[in-house]
C-alpha cells in the first residue's frame, strides 16, 4: 500500500458545475477557464456539446471554446452524449478520449438517458463506428452510478465487473483495446472500503487497466474515498473547483457536488503527493466560482485558509 | 490494519458549536440536547463552565443541565478551563474525565489561554490536587493544536511525544495513571498520513494508552482523517452534529467546524462499523441545529439525503 508520487486532477467544474447553474455570461466563463488554465491544471473539461434546448447553460459551447486562451500544455476537453455532440466536439478542437459510457444502474440510465443499460450497450457499436470514422481510437470506458444509485441502492460489484467485461470484449471484437475505466460515483454512494474492494477486484482481473475515479461529495465521504483510492495507487481523479456540481436527485437543492479540486489538491500535497498545482491560484478560482454562481460553494480550503505556514512547507517536507 | 467493530462518538455540538454562535434561548437548547439524547449518542458535552463575562453563550450552564431530561445510558459532560469551572461542574451532575490539558502550540496556548505551554504545564499539579480533593482520578490528558497551528505551522511529532511523556510522568509522580490521550486538531491541520504516523508512534511507545481524536474539517480533510484513524484501530472521536463549531482563526467567518456527527456515523455504518446511532434521528438534529443557528451548516448527509435504499442495507450488509 504505497501512495502514488503524483496525481493528475481533471477539472470538470466549467462543464459539470455550470450545467446545473443559471445561464452564465460567456465572457465571464472564458475568463474563468483562462484563470483555471493558469493554476497548473493539465486537463480542463470546458463545456458540453448537448442540445441547447435541454441544456441552455451549454448553448455557447462553440463560442466558449473559440474564446479561451489556450495555455500550452493544457488539454481542453468537452462532454458529448450522442454522435451529433461528437461531431460538434470534433469541429471545435477539443481532446477526445474515445470513451464508451454506460450506467451501472439501469434505473438511473432510464432516468438520465431515457435508455436502459441494455439499450445503451447496444448503441456502443454505433459509437465505435463513429469514433473509427473520426480516426479516434477507442481507449476508455466509463460507468455512471458505479457504486450506488438513489433508485436501486448499492450496485453489486459483480454486476459492475460483468458490464466492464462486456465492454472490453465488445471493443476487442472491433479491434480496440480499452486502456482505462472511469468509474463515476454519480450520486455520492461510495465508501472507502467499497472503493478499495472495487479497485482491488478490477486490478486483479485486469492488471493493465488504468482506473480513473469521478467522485461526488454528496454525503461527505468524497475525500475519504480519494484517500482510499490513493492507498490503492490510483492517481487520476475528476474534481471541480470549489466543489461545483451537484446531484439532481439529492435530498436538498444545493447539496454538495463533485469533490473540490482545491481540497483534493491540498490532501495530496500535504501527504507529499505532487499535483503540479498552485493551491493559492486554485483558491482564487474557487472564490471566482462563488462569485459567478452567486452562492457559497462547499469546498473547504478557501474558507479554512491556506496559512502562510502551510505554503512554504507541507507536512511531508517537515517530516522529511 | 483492521477497522474497529464499533466506534463511540462524543457529541460536542451543544458546547463547542453553540459557544461560537449568538446567545441561544435556554429552552431551545434543552429541547435540542433532549433530541440528541434520543439518537443513540452515549456521550454529550452539553455546556461549558466558563465566565459568562467572556462567554455569554454558556452563561446558562446550570439552568441547561437542570432542565434537560437525562436519558438512561447517556453520559452528560461539560467543559471547564479552571478550578472554579471544575467546582461548578462538580455541583451540576456531569461526568468528569479527570483530564489534564495543554496546547502543543505555545503561540496558540498564549492566544487562547493567555499562558504559555510551560506555564500551563506548571499549573497541572494544581489540577491534580483539585481532582484529588474532588475524589476524581486523573486518567486522561488532552492536547490542543496537536497536529498544526495557524501561527506556528506543523507541530513536530517529537514535540508532541515529549509533552505527552512529561504529562504521563507528572501524573505518575502523583500516583495517577494516564489511560487516554485526546488529540485535538483544533485548527484543522492534520492529514491522513500524519494521523497514521502519529498514532503508530504513540502506540509503539505507550501500547496501553487509548487515543481519542478531536478533529476539525477546516480544510476538508476531516473524514479522510477519521478513515486513517479507523485503519489504525481508533474508535473514539469527538464530533458535532451538523458540523457545528468553527475556528476563530480560519480565513473566513463561518469556515467549516468540527467533523459532523452524522457524516462520521454514516462513514462508519456504511463500512460495517457499529455506531449505535440512528442516522435518521441524527439528520433531524442536524436540521434542528441549522434552524437554531439560522444558517446552513457544513454537514453533508442531511443535504445529500439518507435514501431509503441506504437505510435498510448498508454497503457492508450487501457485500456480506
Amino acid at each position: 500500500m504505497t501512495l502514488p508520487e503524483r496525481v493528475q486532477l481533471y477539472e470538470v467544474g466549467p462543464r459539470e458545475g455550470f450545467q446545473s447553474e443559471p445561464v452564465l455570461d460567456t465572457n465571464e466563463k472564458i475568463e474563468f477557464v483562462d484563470a483555471l488554465s493558469r493554476t497548473g491544471l493539465r486537463h480542463i473539461e470546458v463545456t458540453s456539446f448537448v442540445s441547447p434546448k435541454w441544456v441552455p447553460q451549454m448553448a455557447d459551447a462553440e463560442a466558449l471554446l473559440a474564446g479561451i486562451h489556450r495555455e500550452p500544455g493544457v488539454i481542453y476537453r468537452a462532454a458529448y452524449l450522442n454522435v451529433q455532440g461528437l461531431e460538434r466536439a470534433l469541429n471545435n478542437n477539443v481532446t477526445l478520449d474515445g470513451s464508451l459510457v454506460l450506467s451501472a444502474s439501469d434505473t438511473f440510465s432510464k432516468r438520465n438517458m431515457n435508455k436502459s443499460t441494455v439499450e445503451m450497450f447496444s448503441n456502443l457499436s454505433e459509437w465505435i463506428a463513429a469514433y473509427k470514422a473520426a480516426n479516434i481510437r477507442v481507449k476508455q470506458m466509463g460507468f455512471m452510478a458505479s457504486f450506488g444509485c438513489n433508485f436501486e441502492g448499492y450496485i453489486p460489484l459483480p454486476h459492475l465487473i460483468r458490464l466492464m467485461g462486456d465492454v472490453i470484449d465488445l471493443a476487442a471484437d472491433a479491434g480496440e483495446t480499452i486502456q482505462k475505466v472511469k468509474l463515476a460515483d454519480t450520486m455520492g454512494w461510495a465508501n472507502p472500503e467499497q472503493i478499495k474492494r472495487t479497485v482491488q477486484t478490477i486490478q486483479d482481473k485486469w492488471p493493465q487497466l488504468d482506473i480513473h475515479l469521478h467522485l461526488h461529495d454528496t454525503r461527505g465521504l468524497g475525500l475519504a474515498n480519494v484517500y482510499a483510492a490513493l492507498q490503492e495507487g490510483l492517481w487520476e481523479f475528476d474534481t471541480a473547483i470549489g466543489g461545483l456540481g451537484g446531484c439532481p436527485f439529492a435530498a436538498v437543492k444545493g447539496a454538495p457536488g463533485n469533490i473540490a479540486t482545491e481540497d483534493v489538491a491540498f490532501l495530496c500535497e500535504q501527504m507529499g503527493i505532487d499535483t503540479g498545482l498552485n493551491l493559492a491560484a486554485l483558491i482564487d478560482c474557487a472564490n471566482k466560482a462563488e462569485q459567478l454562481v452567486g452562492r457559497a460553494l462547499p469546498g473547504h480550503l478557501a474558507k479554512g485558509g491556506l496559512q502562510e505556514h502551510i505554503r512554504p512547507k507541507t507536512w511531508k517536507q517537515v517530516q522529511g
